[in-house]
């Protein structure tokens, strides 16, 4: 097995931005103020395959929009958004849930997300992160983020679990 | 007659999938948490035009949200939402309106798609298909979902049944 | 002067078909059944500007949602929607206004289009028509439509006008 | 220090145009008449670092729907929507903050932005600008309006800055 399948099949947990890695970083403003995000249906498909293997997932966010909660929700995922200190916010985290953080996939986009992705054992941003972002990270996706980067990490995460399974 | 033309003469049923299909798989949410889906207008005069011709129409979704019937119905589509297992579901409904698997194109683009475009005669997907549905199909239209991917799979169809004509 | 510049010289009525031309073919479908379309906003000021030299506008879409009504209206354009005959409403529509067929340009993107694009001077088709209606133009604007592609035929128009007064 | 550093550390005050520059030009057009615009998260990440070494922000707009100040609200952006003489407006502007015309940047994509481009020390535009725009600027960004073209020009700023304190 090589490096990269085995620091796969270590994940226990997944950590992702929300705007940039669940979104294409766009926001729609309507006129009422109301803000709206553009989400992809085949990250829902891949984080459901993930979760059937035990793996857990966690959305940190900046944003204060309740449409990051909402979407969150939508997807079962668990949520902290309004976070500004994402780096604090992911140590305590890790160690409530009792995992450690080599653990740990973190998927950003921008550079706030520099620090969590120094933190943990698999660094990955979309295909589309700002370029500062891609010298912190083990892994790139061949997709944007919004347009099934999420996915792809999640189907890489199942084939390396799968893969291992093969063997026994 | 070329053996692509003589899958295409033979159908009477084309069932779609959603998201993917008749959209391009994205999903506008908004802070008070409706959906909306972005469709394309070209698959209307494709799905009109085949319609003429006698050819049926079904929707097959897994997706709750409401989006998918409000689509349907301005398309004037049978529709079948929520549905958790396709596979079933299409096999009673190709019984209940008397036509056979040969004579059913489907249109997927995602895993779960896959078991029913095992069983049908004419498996298409869109040009943006996930890549494990795409050695399930016998063609991959040149436009992506929600982009013209029905649109395409009608024109097909269409021209099949009217070269029929020709030759009478 | 050549031809080109002679044909859109003469132009006195711009006639536009509304989804995919002013839009980009795509429709949002909200979860409440609202539908809504992506303009875009350099279209206006190409109409502005062709409009400061006389020349006229008209839509003429087949489409019942009054969202064509409504970006029409914003837009300062006459509208004719809902239209299931635009032969024979562009017929009367131009004998009404006093002007020659040889006066108009039409832009359309689909099949239903292609009876309007025969009968005037300058028929004309965004980047990203449907390929029926490509033998039926004498122009196709480089941009697709809803992203520009109305600006640059107001934009040719108003040029050749103002070639004319350069040479008096 | 080259020519374009120098330019961008003298920068005091960056002028935005709204449409097509903090947008994509686009706009969603909903049935009820209201509108909406797609924006970019990464934008707001910029503008707060070029804020925190005293950069100053003004947008400028021809757009009278209220979506332009809900925006700028949200960013902490001053805003003059509605602006049919953004000549002028700017000129009393850049007067009232006591700044210079060569301190400030302006970042524009149309033929109504000409005027203020001609009149700054440091003119730019996104990569999508309008053709007849390119020639009135110093800069062209990589990215379009609305995909993170005003953050290219607040991390150019951000940078000139830096530099210039690493070498005291």
């Amino acid at each position: 097995m090589d490096d990269l399948s085995e620091a796969l099949r270590v994940i226990k947990l997944v950590v992702l931005d929300f705007d940039g890695v669940l979104t294409d970083n766009r926001v729609l403003v309507m006129e009422d103020g109301s803000e709206g995000v553009v989400c992809n249906r085949s990250d829902g498909i891949g984080i459901q395959a993930a979760r059937e293997l035990g793996i857990e997932f966690l959305v940190l966010s900046k944003e204060k929009n309740p449409v990051v909660q909402i979407r969150c929700s939508k997807l079962q995922l668990s949520c902290i958004s309004g976070c500004d200190d994402k780096k604090s916010t992911l140590s305590q985290y890790v160690v409530s849930v009792g995992c450690e953080l080599n653990e740990v996939a973190y998927m950003g986009n921008d550079v706030n997300d520099i620090e969590c992705l120094d933190m943990v054992g698999f660094p990955v941003a979309p295909a589309d992160a700002w370029p500062e972002v891609l010298e912190h990270v083990r892994f790139v996706t061949e997709r944007p983020g919004g347009a099934g980067a999420v996915r792809e990490l999640c189907d890489m995460v199942v084939r390396a679990n799968r893969h291992v399974g093969e063997h026994i």
